[in-house]
């Protein structure tokens, strides 16, 4: 099959104008989406149980009486564990704990820690880091059933050492998935409600009889769940609201083809939206991608989705060097960058913006997906020009600390009385000079 | 003036239910100005500085013809430091140096670097910090103009390496306000626009050919602002949309009722909706506050403001004990908190949310406003159960590194493709494979 992939080439005059319109997007901020999402909402918030037990009944087909019906028991986790195949639990059990490994390692680096200092005259500065008390998980349980997203959404928040994580998970007709359950149980989760969309949303936000309300959700979800997530916002903290999947690689050329073929496949393979683009100074490189492209699109089961993907929205582009892809690259901002290349570390050191780097021939971005360790929850178009992989950040926060000796509050309060008074404001001054000793 | 301030007794049946009465504030998301925003956002992205030269005309009731009017060259501002007194001109120089020098701990401490770690078969695991390129700043113009305000936001951007800041501050019939841009030329500001409103934010969201759009948007605004800011809200990165202002204090008693009393006027003296409330266990303590409250009132230049504040919103809350009064502090997850008490540290070590944390009778929060250091944009309305103050970290985002050896490729794809098939997705899973070395 000949797939009909765009071609750039970045000498062209127009070729910024050409890029934009590979890489738009418009998030589909559907208004009729956004209404009925709200209007569930407010009926989850003013009837709560009865109401979310009457749209999971409506939604996804179930005849349930009441809200205790779509709580999962915990005890029955572990038997669904037994009866998954030994491979593909132990694929689970040993991915669970690199994800652990990584998330444990960036507790330690990323300052996930209090802190304070002493002034000179006593008055003490710092943060306190607390994890979050409670933690909600969605999960999709249609067509992107992901196991992997479970452990790549709870482990961070266990780590950070939130109490309770709470996911909710639709079974549509009533069907359970046991890898989604498996990947629960072996993450640490503590409640499972089998309720999606946004009456789950709703029940998260603002909890329920049965269903305790959480400080924040995360986990992607489709249409429905975003537009709630976006109007719960402020409310409770959410994560981003994810766009389609995208990947950019950057190839020297001394890359197997077929790998880099396939690479740009995985990401395709995702659904129609998603963006897989190449750039390589090496025309014949290309020539060589493009050949193994058409090749092997015949065995892939996901074909349809490849293709319409790669047509739609993919592109081969011919750059001049190196040094202009990652120019590019840092304009684009991928969710996943690949560098395929001899020295990759050079690269990457020019790369401002991606939500994950994977360096190397032999760093498939799949392997980043699963189990390298890392988390795939990642900022989508081209937001990592200002956001950042989920991670045990995401699941802390800190206090200021303040605690001004009376010396400090003598020096302080002249100066916070001064600039009070230049914005008009009294009170703070007073309250700053209260503290000012009086010259006998 | 006697207050009329509502008091609680945490001994009432109904205590809960009156205290979520008196926190209770639907945040106003009036449909009217969400239209407006939107459509003048919209208008601003078709037809850029044109658009934004004729709102800032109507709005702030100029008469400019083009958008160059409304940039303030950079090299006025130094002239502007030169005018003010020199005891505010002090004041302004020791606060910035304050707050800079806190937030230089803070990028230490909060893991603000790089980092990454080799396993036993070369895979290196890590992730990459980066600076955001460029950060706009919206400062309000109108009856909340603090220059105060320009160093919390400016402040810990520079020290985060972001390399462009862009302030946008509306100037109402063209009044410039030289404290806010003395304040923007000590915190290192780049550029300065006199635009506002939601015109200021379309334009740093989406750039003209004037303003360079920004990759996220810091600084409070009103109430078009911040439907503005949420609505380009993943287009670009925004800080959180602010509540009204709170302070909640604990006091074991000792301190001067003067003091607390004053406290709680600093509060309330922001404006009609902020929000100050006393716990304590000793209701002759309280009895002295009120006392002391009502003397007081009558010498305040805002005492319209502060006391529409206090009796709309305002409490003293009658507590069992300091344990109590933390476990309330915990509901409320207040944006100051001040513990006035002997040990002060004692109880903060159980608080769990708040934004900023003021310890002992020292410790005055309009010294926290100005001048101690920390950051004075705080998480508010319960927000700080998932939220920070503004910081360093705000200003910085990470991108995984992820290095598999071709050692670790082997194990790694076998997990991976494992997963893969798991989840129906065999792109994924053969581009792991491929890496897989051919038994021969």
């Amino acid at each position: 099959m000949k797939l009909n992939i765009r071609k750039l080439d970045s000498t062209a005059t127009d070729f910024l104008f050409q890029l934009r319109e590979v890489l738009a997007f418009e998030a589909s901020e559907d208004a009729t989406i956004d209404r009925i999402a709200g209007e569930i909402l407010a009926d989850v918030k003013l009837r709560g149980d009865v109401a979310v037990v009457e749209y999971t009944n409506h939604f996804d087909r179930l005849n349930v009486k009441s809200m205790d019906e779509l709580e999962l028991p915990m005890g029955s986790l572990s038997a669904v564990l037994e009866v998954l195949e030994p491979k593909c639990r132990t694929a689970l059990e040993v991915a669970a704990a690199r994800v652990r490994a990584y998330h444990e390692k960036q507790r330690v680096e990323c300052g996930t820690h209090s802190w304070k200092y002493t002034e000179s005259d006593g008055t003490v500065l710092g943060q306190k880091l607390t994890p979050i008390d409670r933690v909600g998980i969605y999960v999709p349980g249609g067509k992107a059933a992901y196991p992997s997203s479970v452990l790549m959404n709870a482990i961070p928040a266990r780590v950070a050492g939130v109490k309770e994580i709470v996911m909710v998970v639709p079974t549509p007709n009533g069907v359970q998935n046991p890898l989604l359950l498996a990947a629960a149980h072996i993450s640490g989760v503590d409640r499972i409600f089998t309720i999606g969309g946004a009456q789950a949303v709703g029940a998260l936000a603002y909890g329920t009889h049965t269903v305790p309300g959480v400080d924040k959700i995360v986990g992607p979800g489709n249409a429905f769940v975003a537009a709630a997530k976006r109007r719960v916002f402020g409310k409770i903290g959410i994560d981003m609201i994810a766009g389609p999947s995208e990947i950019l690689i950057i190839c020297d050329g001394s890359t197997n083809p077929d790998w880099v073929a396939m690479d740009l496949f995985s990401q395709a393979e995702h659904d129609e939206l998603a963006q897989s683009i190449l750039l390589s100074s090496d025309a014949t490189f290309i020539e060589k991608v493009q050949t193994s492209l058409d090749r092997q699109i015949g065995d892939m089961p996901r074909r349809d989705v490849i293709a319409a993907s790669l047509q739609g929205r993919g592109a081969l582009v011919k750059v001049r060097d190196m040094d202009e892809a990652c120019d590019i690259a840092n304009f684009i901002a991928p969710e996943h960058l690949e560098i395929s290349s001899e020295t990759p570390q050079f690269w990457a050191d020019k790369i401002r913006h991606a939500g994950a780097i994977f360096l190397g021939r032999y760093t498939s971005e799949s392997l980043g997906d699963y189990c390298a360790g890392p988390n795939h929850v990642l900022p989508t178009s081209r937001t990592a020009r200002f956001s950042s992989p989920l991670g045990v950040y995401d699941f802390v926060k800190r206090s200021s600390i303040i605690e001004v000796s009376e010396q400090g509050a003598q020096m302080l309060g002249e100066i916070a009385a001064e600039l009070a008074y230049g914005e008009g404001l009294q009170a703070h001054a007073m309250s700053a000079k209260y503290r000012i000793r009086k010259v006998s």
